[in-house]
């Protein structure tokens, strides 16, 4: 009599359903199903080396004890991570909440309007703080956000190669913009910029603000004299900061980035925290990332949605300049509510406040003997100790207060929201304060009336109408009430499915010896971390057939350049650096591409064959055409098309003939766990999207984790970080990321997955996943044309349905069968990748049979929608698919004109009356909001109808 | 510049909006307005002595050492108390979701569909398990549910005086049935019942299944026996050994009592847990407590509501025969959610698991030498161990194990859902298996086929669809959108209002260090709980200005009767123990007179004036008649009407110049805090709700907490406990709860809200529930008279609105307006209490100012369409108030029939088309469900439309 093993908590269907479901498929069971799917010549033969599944309450008993090897210690390192609190309210009712961490990217912007609200108040906050009138939705952390800006600047500017960065910028930032900026040919030149411009031409000029060493100044007459050189000017700014200092958009600045981290986002060691970047008039149709802008639905009522998509890099492909996907969204949703909760002058308050103690603690410092560097400081002090730094560090450490140790002569002191008097104290005991004594300590503002913000920022309602927490946690229940999440139905995005994000995989990354470790600690407090992270990396190596993974890379963008990186430091190291070719089959994700071009390569284009597989001929004609330059080829394992494509041997082998790398993009890696090893058929190098294989919740648009996973070969070319030697080999390419092992603080969710499932219990995940997309391809076959289909007939984990005929008898399109869905109460599948006109369903194992049913009869019931439209029962314009979805105030309006009846509307099917999704808006006009750009809090004004 | 203290962020309004709401009453500041409400004869000159507030940071820093003080140890105590393992998926999305832990008491069916589904599951288990017809949907423990039993079997037997307890009842429930047994002058005979009855009369026998010793016996011989005497049979029977066990139902049982926290509910110390009764056939219209049922609303939807009220105490007030108020929701429903998510073959398997491991227990001890006493048990074992049982148990708990001290020659050891080979392995070393052995163990099973179970249960498909952690999630998610709870909107009872539950408050409930504990622990395991309870208790006695004052009882009820004993026990004490009248106001909550009833009192009711206060006239002649024998007065204050009575010193004084007590129910005591104290004005004994002024939440009905404060001369006659002598004074009236600090688990909330609070803070936050209630007040006055009014025509924290001439005038009623409101997306006043055809109004102090102008302006846009049907707009029995509530089904029905608008009805002001709540039934029809009691969840078939 064993516990209800974790796997079968987290797999949906019952082993019965799982037969019946096998059974209408036409296979006597699941695993025959599976052996007719699979190809032979991919699966293992050794299965999963993992150690035994535990139950939920050794999970948890194991992760408590991995937290009490980790140390929490007051930090006061600063160098970007600050020490913040999080209000109770928003750490519950958002980062607990699963109405917001399983949330999907906002894509289908009628069920998203709560979370794109929280996103606009974080432009808002961005844009309001940084001076500077547009910002997106976040980035991934504040080095990539640099790193953004330069290749940003680089074309804006138009003029020469070379990027100026400040001396005094965080050193990881330096770091990662050096990653970024070698296969893009550009050349970083760091220099004290104290003085003024060194000579020379720039496109760029990156400045901290305040700088890494606390220093404060006026970056004006930088700015205009970069300008004057025609570079463009990006701040690397504190937003806490600017609640007291003036505004990089204020004094002439073109793209101003960093992080909210300290608005309320724990440490996690690292991560995730999202990343920001502002820019000015002109340069918004550039900004890489997301944007949330505001338009109209077709009843005129102001909606949000995500503007100007068109930029984005799974349109533009290779001709995009970024290749982000995800963003922070979890993250800057808890930042945005963090600015919503305080208000202007509850952020200015706690500003002024640390500030207050920075200049205490300065001031006592002084008085022992050290000397303060820098006159002017915002939160971090500077001090010179000729010889003792090394030694004050480690008393203060005793204190239980971690200092940065700059070098030997220089301790840096950085003072935050959750500094108290009796941290000043124990720092001051640190320099060598007596038990007995106090300093005699003088504190004025040291902050010049000239750097001093007098503008207004945050006076939106939104910032002044939610200050107790009882309005805080209704404002957020409004907004979630507002979405479809994976707390109500399934969102059966092909691609970039959701599976469960279960509880106890969840619980541990908000208790403080997870959440409260500051990346820079020393090691020795982070001992839970390391051995964490070294099994997840182990087993994550073990599951994919690779030698070595890395998590550094914080979302599958970031992995992707990463392992291409990789492939270029080893043909390099070989002396063949001038390999740059990258085959990309036409089918693949825009992101491929971008990664491509990001790595400094040249993008060739393998046609796909009508059945979506690539096309052998086509292959082998272009590697002949570019041996001598092939650098590698970017495959995706199972297709994009979600088939196994049986040619998958042949087209590794004849890449490696040629003398290149064969990349497999990780994004189905659900397909193959347990079943087949990446590194055993033929890959080189992979990244993996843990938040689709390894339940790294979706967030609404982020956090990822896209950790890469390489032979041997590649091993010593994998990130490194300049602060952290321990992170990556000294050979390797870089930091990808800011932090070390990048979104750290969320990889216990993919340890704890891993661990409860075990070997086992994966291989039934993977089994379970293609069984559920072949059940539902089955069932919606008979109603539905489904467009790719491999051996025996059958889709691997996700499958295409093909409305492209019916569209052209019909009108009726995909995006009318996406939106009708809605009023369903469900999310949509994926809409127009890989094939326009098609939708990809991808259901996982996490579904149970009466959701996957649920979904299907719904599908089913459209399709018979439609024929009324076929047969003229339904107007051709006026029908409830084409005015999907309908809002109840939509539906009440007492003069109601449709050919249709409010119940059909509403009601399509019965359950619908037992469990219904209202829409808070109807079909929202995408066109309208690009030509009107409206990219902040909008008056309340736009609301009155 | 210090940070926004907590008190800032509990109370709504803000500083600026306090002063334009007293401005609004007509006064100058908040202050002034506070004078002129407060009579001065009760105001105190005293500031609260409390500890600074500590901001939310520096509260959980010390919860966290407080918690620290406590150790986890694992317990195998048993005594009704076992290891569970709460799913994370119930745990996160229940106990720490807001949807639920902050809704309020179902009174208002139609808003509380959710947590009535969960209540009906929660019947249908017990009522399965039992295998009795009818469960109600809980009571407050085990303990108090037998002594429910008890005198409901007294009253269904109607044959003699003595109750029959089996001597292997569990120790504390044998307690707490004698607390309750002596006022009501019945006599408890505890007695071996292993060989049969013993001879006499008795119209009742508790029996324990399993017993206390862990024996199983086949009850029906002594069930037969106590039949045939004309006894009722009460079993208190463990739900989990019920899934192998046979029924009390099944073997003739006409009462079951017990606790369902092994169903998932953490030990927290000794509660709070959800105690159960379910009966047979007959018993049904006298069962206490909250009973669910199922009923049609007025489109003949099956819809839930709490059945049969009638029965309760405040409508049959001295004449209830309990007085249970609150029961135990949040935690009824983590249990049915539990079974829920397990089914019964996982409660089987569950407790087969368990058995197992208890037979290889006692199979081991066996060959270590222990006599193992029973040869048939399901999870505890008792062994006999001669001398040897103290140094076993201590050994054990070296080992991290605590075992049951029975005596010097027995140790008992229960296993439980958490049981592993590894706890069962370091028993036998406690044992004294030598380190390096393991005994050979057979393990039998040891249940006679005759007790075992072969009746099926939970056969209901809800108990059958939810296995998945992701099905689970939705159907909470799904229940919880049914409903209004506090993240809605404000939920403005009068006398049961509902402030907010701060986030930081509930954090520590959940913490392993608080929930782990089991209620008879070794104390030094539970320091930090002794330390919190001391702390909370001497806070709650300076706020209340008593001597002292003791948590144990686990709702206001209990305080109640708590609180009566007390004042019983010190007349007693004086040798007048013959006093027995308690006077009570016509005003009273019924609770009142059921609990004088229930210590033994003749209640004898004082008239109220046409102004609602105390008529003083008749309060004198009462005394002067029954001078003699006057025991106790029980007043509210402010009293039911919401008003500060002027005459309260009076009514003291002449009272005690009687020779009698001055008992004050704390009910309303959030008007008093920081202003006056109980016990300086004349009061000598008062139960407090913590729920209500010290923000314990509501749960959908308890959680309730309600502890008894008494002057000096009160204090020895306090409860006290059999197992714990420090919780009470050896003196006092026995345990009025079963476990030694009651709903121990959930005093952080408490503790944590006065920390943070301060005296100021908690003075603030009377004085602006007092402004809110008269700003309310004063903003509705123009549109409905305002029932009663204090000095200067102020109300305290509550007012009235009287709809008695508006009934006669439009048939419109007060429920018409209740319900009317749920359209409006509001939680309607309380209904008819203490006036029938009123509405009392509480808004509390946590409300912000937009949130109490939106049930304003509600209120008054009700007024303007009651209007319309004075005016004849409206037709008189076909209106949107008759109407009310609208469900969007009834208002999308392609037939629309009704002499208003879709659109008025649904959006009859504008900003509900930003928010709206849509309830899934219309308005419940009473009567019918009463009529035809269903009681358990129905076939899915009714719900077919």
């Amino acid at each position: 009599m064993t516990e209800v093993p974790f796997a079968d908590r987290h797999i949906g269907p019952s082993h019965t359903d799982r037969d019946e479901m096998a059974g209408a498929v036409g296979f006597p069971s699941v695993q025959a199903l599976v052996d007719a799917a699979v190809p032979t010549a991919i699966r293992t033969d050794r299965p999963l080396d993992l150690p035994p599944a535990l139950t939920e309450v050794e999970a948890l008993a194991r992760l408590r004890e991995l937290a009490a090897e980790n140390q929490v210690l007051t930090s006061m390192i600063g160098l970007g991570y600050y020490g913040t609190v999080t209000p109770g309210v928003i750490l519950r009712n958002v980062l607990e909440n699963p109405g917001w961490y399983t949330a999907y990217t906002p894509y289908q912007p009628e069920i998203s309007q709560g979370r794109l609200e929280a996103l606009l108040n974080f432009q808002t906050v961005v844009s309001d703080l940084t001076g500077l009138p547009v910002a997106n939705a976040s980035l991934l952390d504040e080095g990539t956000a640099a790193a953004e800006a330069m290749t940003l600047a680089h074309r804006a500017a138009k003029a020469g190669d070379t990027f100026l960065v400040d001396a005094d910028a965080l050193p990881q930032t330096i770091e990662v913009v050096r990653t970024r900026a070698v296969p893009l040919g550009l050349e970083v030149v760091v220099a004290d910029l104290s003085e003024g411009l060194p000579d020379g031409d720039f496109f760029g000029v990156l400045l901290q603000y305040p700088g890494a060493s606390g220093a404060v100044r006026d970056l004006s007459p930088v700015t205009e004299a970069a300008h004057d050189r025609g570079a463009q000017v990006v701040v690397a700014a504190d937003l806490l900061a600017l609640t007291v200092l003036r505004a990089p958009g204020e004094f002439g600045a073109d793209i101003a980035v960093g992080t909210s981290q300290r608005f309320g986002v724990p440490y996690g060691f690292g991560g995730p925290h999202a990343g920001y970047m502002a820019v000015r008039e002109g340069l918004q149709r550039q900004l890489p990332g997301r944007l949330v802008g505001v338009s109209l639905d077709v009843d005129g009522n102001p909606a949000y949605r995500l503007a100007l998509q068109t930029r984005e890099q799974h349109i533009r492909r290779e001709k995009a300049t970024s290749n982000i996907c995800t963003a922070q969204v979890l993250l800057a949703v808890m930042a945005s509510m963090y600015a919503v909760y305080h208000g202007p002058e509850g952020l200015r308050g706690i500003a002024e406040r640390v500030h207050a103690h920075a200049v205490r603690l300065a001031g006592g410092l002084a008085t022992l003997g050290a000397e303060i560097v820098h006159e002017t400081y915002f939160d971090t002090v500077l001090a010179r100790v000729p010889g003792r730094a090394g030694q004050i560090v480690r008393r203060a450490s005793e204190r239980g207060v971690n200092l940065r140790l700059v070098d030997a002569d220089h301790v840096g002191i950085a003072c935050d929201e959750t500094t108290t008097d009796e941290h000043v104290t124990e720092v001051w005991r640190a320099f060598g304060l007596a038990d007995e004594d106090a300093p005699p300590v003088h504190a004025e503002a040291v902050l010049p009336p000239a750097l001093r913000r007098e503008s207004d920022y945050l006076t939106h309602p939104v910032f002044h109408a939610h200050r107790s927490e009882t309005a805080m946690l209704r404002y957020l229940r409004r907004l979630q009430d507002k979405d479809i999440a994976l707390d109500r139905s399934m969102i059966p995005l092909g691609s970039c499915t959701m599976k469960l994000n279960a509880t106890t995989e969840m619980e541990p990354i908000t208790w403080p010896e997870f959440a409260q470790i500051h990346p820079f600690a020393p090691l020795d407090q982070a001992r839970g971390y390391v051995r964490l992270i070294a099994e997840l990396e182990t087993w994550l190596a073990e599951i994919t057939g690779y030698a070595r993974v890395s998590v550094q890379p914080n979302a599958g963008s970031q992995g992707e350049l990463a392992g291409l990186l990789a492939v270029h430091g080893y043909h390099a190291a070989r002396g063949e650096g001038h390999r740059d070719v990258c085959l990309i089959p036409s089918s693949a994700h825009g992101t491929n591409a971008a990664s491509a071009v990001m790595a400094g390569m040249r993008v060739v284009v393998v046609k796909s064959t009508d059945h979506g597989d690539i096309d052998l001929d086509d292959l082998h004609a272009k590697i002949e055409k570019h041996r001598d330059r092939l650098a590698a080829i970017m495959v995706t394992y199972p297709s994009t098309h979600g088939i196994y494509e049986e040619t998958i041997t042949e087209v590794c082998k004849s890449v490696h003939d040629a003398g290149g790398q064969v990349y497999v993009d990780g994004a189905n890696l659900n397909a193959l766990v347990g079943l087949a090893r990446l590194g055993e058929f033929g890959a080189d190098v992979s990244h993996l999207n843990l938040h689709k294989t390894f339940c790294i919740p979706h967030g609404g648009g982020g956090p990822g984790v896209g950790p890469v996973g390489v032979r041997e070969h590649l091993v010593p070319f994998l990130p490194n970080h300049p602060l952290r030697p321990e992170a990556g080999p000294e050979t390797g390419s870089g930091p990808i990321s800011a932090a070390p092992w990048g979104s750290a603080g969320i990889l216990p969710i993919s340890w704890t997955y891993i661990a409860m499932m075990g070997g086992d219990g994966l291989r039934a995940a993977t089994e379970v996943a293609v069984l559920a997309a072949n059940y539902v391809a089955k069932r919606l076959s008979e109603h539905y044309p489904v467009l790719y289909t491999g051996r025996g007939g059958l889709v691997a984990h996700e499958c295409i349905i093909d409305l492209r005929k019916i569209t052209k008898d019909t009108k009726v399109t995909a995006e009318d069968v996406a939106k009708r869905l809605v009023d369903y109460g469900l999310h949509a599948p994926t809409l127009a990748f890989p094939v326009a006109g098609t939708l990809m369903i991808e259901p996982t194992e996490s579904e149970d049979l009466a959701e996957l049913d649920r979904f299907c009869d719904a599908m089913i019931q459209i399709r018979r929608e439609i024929e009324r439209v076929a047969t003229g029962e339904y107007d051709a314009d006026d029908n409830p698919l084409k005015n999907a979805p309908h809002t109840a105030a939509s539906l009440l309006t007492d003069d109601w004109k449709h050919s249709y009846g409010r119940e059909d509307a509403a009601y399509p099917l019965p359950s619908l009356r037992e469990n219904k999704y209202w829409p808070p808006v109807r079909r929202i006009d995408q066109a309208y909001g690009d030509r009107n750009l409206v990219c902040a809090c909008p008056p309340p004004e736009a609301f009155e109808s």
